[in-house]
């Protein structure tokens, strides 16, 4: 079934200790879209300038993905400039330019509002809120934030919080958020803020999930080089949402699956720059990977 | 089959956001003893001052932990005082009083010499170089260190890697050794080192070994409160050790569960300070956490 993603559509120059990009295709709905729309149709809500050329469009129309919703006016596109030291857990921001994203006011097309999954990337969670108001019946609704929100936009969060079933959340932000160092203390703050399921993700330790009955702890592939660490938690959240949407299934051992499927899906996209590496998968790929999660976990009963 | 370990036996004195412990019993290689002693008969070489008491004595005595290679001479016991912030990763040490631990030469009885497992606690690496120069054919040993030895000693570490089966050390020092920030890359640097298995102890996000073929990912537990991360590692490699002794198998499929059986013993040990959980155990408690371990790591095949 589709999944309708809103979030941000920007041009990241990005250096790491294995090379530099400029000005290339980035954003937060950008990398979610690539990767879930491996799994299912994406439909795609969010804005761009006149700086926006066909060849950026060509990486949304050679997938799945549906572009109605995606907007374009007057002036430059948001740009991020960053870069990354060895602990590429940790991104330093340079330079931020929101340009046309400065007035994003997320309006959906009138088709979209009846997608059934929808994903609510890391924008203003007043947008958020503004963007379920307008969808009819959504069967499962999962957002992401930042520290950025957590210290600016706290109230419109927690009033947020009350309508998401899945929070998808930084290991460092879900402490912040929860105002507590223990994280099993922290995840049960969360969860009682109103979803349903809590995952947090950890960066090159995994992800763990919480839904008040019991944990999942996912590994992370362990990669020689990660060239560029942009986008792995929204290429995470596509594969999560992708194969929930793909399979209409939200029990416990299918959303354990899924985690496994955005793994795989942020371990690709961390091999090079850019949507270079997600853009040109095969599900054998992916499948190959996921199998090798499964050898990278297991160990025997007593 | 025996163990023979070769560390250190303290008195700690412990802050954590938790509470506090005065001059409590503690040191690698009593908390490996204590640990591994679930699995196997362990022998324990250490050194401790007269103020070791017989209620010291009496933590080994009710275990199967045989002390013939515990020095008693005159002085103090070695003592370390130290405080844990919230970051219970991270150890900040207030004093250290090496006292006669300073002139530890450890001298195996000779009805040691010949116990086929061997665990090389974090001492100086010259004097576990001494420890397998006394030993005659182990069948697998093992050895732990520090960031200390790897500034202080590299050489002689180097030396001792040509001797050992098995390392285990943390994620920091584990690239601090290989002077290379990808993990995936200094593990393999020290393989080539010589030992043919590497344990990566990545603290409250659980472990990895490498063994030149394949990955095994291993989680931590995740505890609501960790008490007192003191011993930490050491009851992990006691678990660790304890059921590769006690099963007699060192293939990959059995040393992922000694793994898992590691992590379990590690989950204890922070519950409370000192060995106050590790002594009161059952084989009970133990199976029924490994198989939360289990599902806790749990997902479908595809």
């Amino acid at each position: 079934m589709d999944i309708l993603v809103v979030g941000s559509v920007a041009f990241d120059s990005v250096e790491t200790p294995f090379g530099r990009a400029e000005d290339v295709l980035g954003g937060s709905a950008t990398y979610f879209s690539a990767s879930a729309s491996y799994f299912a149709k994406v439909n795609l809500v969010a804005v761009v300038g006149e700086d926006f050329s066909e060849e950026h469009i060509r990486v949304f129309n050679e997938k799945d993905i549906d572009i109605k919703g995606l907007k374009r006016v007057n002036g430059r596109t948001f740009r991020w400039k960053g870069r990354y030291d060895y602990d590429l857990n940790q991104a330093h921001t340079i330079d931020t330019q929101l340009n046309v994203f400065s007035n994003f006011d997320p309006v959906l097309p009138e088709e979209y509002r009846d997608i059934p999954y929808v994903f609510l990337a890391n924008i203003d969670p007043e947008l958020q809120l503004k963007v379920l108001e307008q969808v009819r019946k959504p069967m499962f609704v999962a957002c992401d934030t930042m520290n950025f929100w957590i210290e600016g936009k706290y109230d419109a969060l927690r009033e947020l919080l009350r309508y998401v079933d899945l929070f998808v959340i930084n290991e460092s932000e879900a402490r912040e958020f929860a105002r507590e160092p223990s994280l099993v203390k922290a995840a049960r703050f969360i969860l009682d803020c109103g979803p349903g399921i809590l995952i947090i993700k950890r960066g090159e330790y995994g992800a763990l999930m919480f839904n008040g009955r019991s944990v999942f702890s996912a590994p992370a592939y362990p990669l020689e080089d990660i060239y560029d660490p942009t986008g792995a938690g929204d290429s995470f959240a596509g594969g999560l949402m992708g194969y929930i949407a793909y399979t209409g299934d939200v029990g416990e051992e299918n959303l354990r699956k899924a985690i496994i499927f955005g793994s795989v899906m942020a371990s690709f996209n961390v091999e090079s720059f850019s949507l270079d590496r997600l853009r040109n998968l095969t599900m054998n790929d992916i499948h190959t990977r996921y199998r090798e999660f499964k050898r990278l976990t297991h160990f025997e009963d007593i």
